[in-house]
């Protein structure tokens, strides 16, 4: 069921010569499958089909497309092993991981596809017409979301479904009306094609147009930079590093056409642990953190890089408790060698900055491309004085900083660039007497978070999965939960246009139910 | 009372010794006042002012900031005549004009200020905990919008009041809690200073930070670049030409933190003349377009510069009519010599492309800087050959296309670059019969306009001034209308965070009683 070609559209298409595997970390060895990278002529073909299928499928009715996320969610599912295995030979990561992955994965696209059915979401606003104003007659006004064109995903190596082929990019810009194509992720091209199969299926199933979806291979960085040039791509979504979203990003930014780049890149998620936490839940929190830490071998974007307390025997106690704690656990299997390796080289560029002492001392290690674990500790002084320790390390390692008091935690917090998540520990007395620190905080990070560790991003509505530069692209959006959609519309004003040809959206009896924003009141009543 | 100094927030400052002077167009002269050119001394003063003042501004409450922003507008009333003739000498505008732009200006102030009053712009969202949740229990999680930072705002020519110091940028940056730097605009430094100290007025008799506004005149492109590349601003409203708006956005996304620039600029807002408007309101429409292409001398963004119609004897009436229409009227006094020259320089090149005709012979002018009408005429495949005539020319300029057949004006559309406006002029059952010309301009614009004109920008939440490249350098959002203040903030989520420490929006017992979505529902009552 995996050929290694390319979708444009719904048809299969390998024209090029260049070939490459996908990798099993967990043997060492390279799978069976060959994937073919993606043609500029293949590529040219996929964009035209994504503009022509727009022509159409911007207006589809909301209903359909609910429909159509639907039953991707189905053929997804009705995947079964063959996906879960797939995604295990190709990433290392164990069954349950799959399974939860996918689970989301299905529960996003349900979640855009109920979205659609309450319809609210398009921000329908009427001013109606006032002929009698002076000096001047007031026109009839109205506004509504609607759709950009052809949208540019790139799936990210550490969630090879809930960000990648169907995942938060994709289903999102479906939902607005978007056609998409995804330029796969080399690391799980086999999870992907088959996911790419899932939603070619969904669009035959449901008479979407060819062209609302294509998948293109590409293990190199040209396919990816072609697409975001091309003039059909009307915006991107990204995930993955900061040096890769901020190339992508300047690149759309010097087009003929400047096109919008979302891409969620790195954070290392500052947490402050205020002295109540450290004196009276210390043991408590190393132990959390230290799972934190560990989680899915530390590959997640809100893993917690930088841990900040105030200097004292509490914190040496943490600081002991966190490295006993994390020695104690098992290292997993990376994604990739060439994860392995930033990872192993990030570790290095840390210790070697000196001025740092290890928590932890791990054994030798288990399997190749298992990542052992490292918690350093430095002073407030070193962590200001070195940028590199304000670096994300992609994998279990973190930073405890001590720091000599509150004006320098202070100062650190209101030095860091702008981050996915910040947390503080401690309790209610102290966000008020810590208020500098916590308002420093709130200001570089697009989620605040008290009392909980940053990993486990909840798909809801109140979600910001974003943040200040570098954390994602642009702040004033989020990647994960509804609001995601916003990333691929645009207003629109119809003026004085006749009643009965507007948009459902914005006719005088409502038809979609939806609630609008009416003479600058919201209702969900007819005119 | 105009000094020529900058305001670095309450201070007034004249550290540099480059000057200048503002012109008026309707003498030929120099006006008298002498404008002291911002150092960067200056500026970096303005921008650390800033910064400082939006850690204050930042918490002060919706209810205050109401309060400051229709301070400013009393104070900008309490200018009175003073204001009136600065604007008039500096712009050689007709007092109605003049008097029309500062209603415009005050209501836009108070707009916001209701908006704040209301306080739904927020968009709150609360998704409450779910303890019991299997297999992990969900935290509860609260989102709301909240402010990015010191904002820089580059006023415009053409509106000295109503998209400069005090304009919509500034209005809906001090409403969503940034602070604001103004560059200056040099034509109407005067007007800018008058206004400015209104700014000021309000900010001491409401108590705000010293640095929430600064004023900084510069009559280079210098400041600006240094505006936008300085670390403090976090984004940037812009009102002018493709050229200044384009190199300012590329400047921003070269930073080594990207920040977003709003940058609302050129366009030629094409009209589509269907059969049955030529056939049976043939002359009516020649009339008003005469009217809407002459209006402020054609120094409008929304100047409707390309007129599309079927090719045939009725078209030539409208054409002929049109010629005659405008012929009729008397010419107007322009802002500047150099936007006289602009105009003369950009109808010279059109009329040399060759392939055109006059329809209107003008007489000699009726004194300098006065912009004399001109509307051509040519084909569709001239048109489609020639990308010089897609080019916005600033003034009382149109060219009518005489396309062949409903495919070749189909095609112009698609051809064209991003607009503010589109208009169908037509019967109901002409936007059914041409469905596919009247999408293709849709997906062009941010408004599209049945039976009107496109001069006249209501103020209004259903309005979009914005539209694909180069109409706005983000289609996503709107430079007028209270939803304008979306440029301007960023969703921030608060997990787990104690309920009475939330912010006031995202209390349970909802405060503000404002609209919020509270586990998917809006509702406006108490949790």
């Amino acid at each position: 069921m995996i050929t290694g070609k390319n979708f444009l559209g719904n048809k299969r298409s390998a024209k090029g010569d260049k070939t490459y595997n996908t990798f099993n970390p967990a043997l060492g060895l390279k799978n069976d499958w060959i994937f073919y990278e993606a043609t500029q002529e293949e590529l040219d073909e996929a964009a035209e089909l994504a503009l022509e299928a727009f022509i159409t499928y911007k207006n589809i009715s909301s209903e359909r497309r609910a429909g159509f996320l639907r039953v991707i969610a189905d053929e997804i599912e009705a995947l079964g092993d063959l996906l879960i295995e797939t995604y295990m030979l190709e990433t290392a990561l164990p069954e349950g991981r799959a399974k939860g992955e996918r689970g989301r994965t299905v529960g996003q696209l349900r979640s855009f596809a109920d979205a659609l059915d309450d319809g609210s979401w398009v921000d329908a606003s009427i001013d109606t017409a006032q002929p009698d104003r002076s000096p001047l007659p007031k026109s009839d006004i109205r506004k509504m979301l609607i759709p950009l064109g052809p949208i540019a995903v790139f799936g990210s190596s550490n969630f090879p479904l809930a960000y990648s082929t169907a995942g938060g990019d994709t289903a999102s810009a479906l939902a607005a009306g978007c056609p998409v194509i995804v330029k796969s992720h080399p690391m799980h091209a086999g999870t992907g094609e088959l996911v790419a199969t899932a939603i070619i299926n969904a669009a035959r199933k449901t008479a979407m147009p060819n062209g609302v979806f294509s998948n293109l291979n590409s293990s190199g960085i040209e396919v990816g930079q072609a697409l975001v040039k091309h003039p059909s791509i009307k915006a991107v979504g990204f995930t993955g590093s900061i040096k890769g979203g901020t190339a992508l990003y300047k690149l759309a930014s010097e087009r003929k056409e400047p096109i919008p780049v979302f891409a969620e890149m790195g954070s290392i998620n500052p947490v402050v642990i205020l002295p109540s936490a450290l004196e009276e839940k210390g043991a408590f929190w190393a132990n959390q953190y230290a799972g934190s830490i560990m989680l899915g071998a530390g590959q997640f974007c809100t893993n917690p890089g930088l841990i900040l307390g105030l200097k004292g025997s509490h914190l040496d106690t943490f600081k002991t408790n966190l490295g006993k704690d994390i020695a104690a656990m098992d290292p997993s299997c990376m994604l990739h060698p060439t994860i392995y390796d930033n990872y192993e080289r990030g570790k290095d560029q840390a210790i070697t900055q000196g001025g740092t002492t290890k928590l932890n001392i791990t054994s030798s290690k288990a399997s190749p491309y298992f990542a052992e674990q490292l918690v350093l500790s430095t002073s407030g002084l070193e962590f200001l004085k070195n940028p590199k320790f304000h670096q994300e390390v992609f994998g279990p390692f973190s930073i405890v900083v001590e720091c000599e008091n509150v004006e320098e935690m202070h100062e650190i917090l209101t030095t860091l660039e702008g981050q996915l998540t910040g947390t503080v520990l401690g309790n209610k007395e102290e966000i008020s007497k810590y208020s500098k620190v916590v308002d420093a905080l709130t200001q570089r990070v697009g989620r605040i978070i008290f009392n909980g560790v940053p990993t486990g991003v909840e798909v809801c509505p109140s979600m910001v999965h974003g943040g200040p530069f570098p954390a994602s692209t642009d702040s004033r959006f989020t990647a994960v939960g509804t609001n995601s959609i916003k990333r691929w519309v645009r207003p629109v004003s119809y003026q004085n246009w006749p009643k009965d040809l507007l948009p459902d959206a914005l006719k005088d009896d409502n038809p979609l139910k939806i609630l609008r924003l009416v003479n600058g009141s919201y209702s969900d009543s007819k005119l």
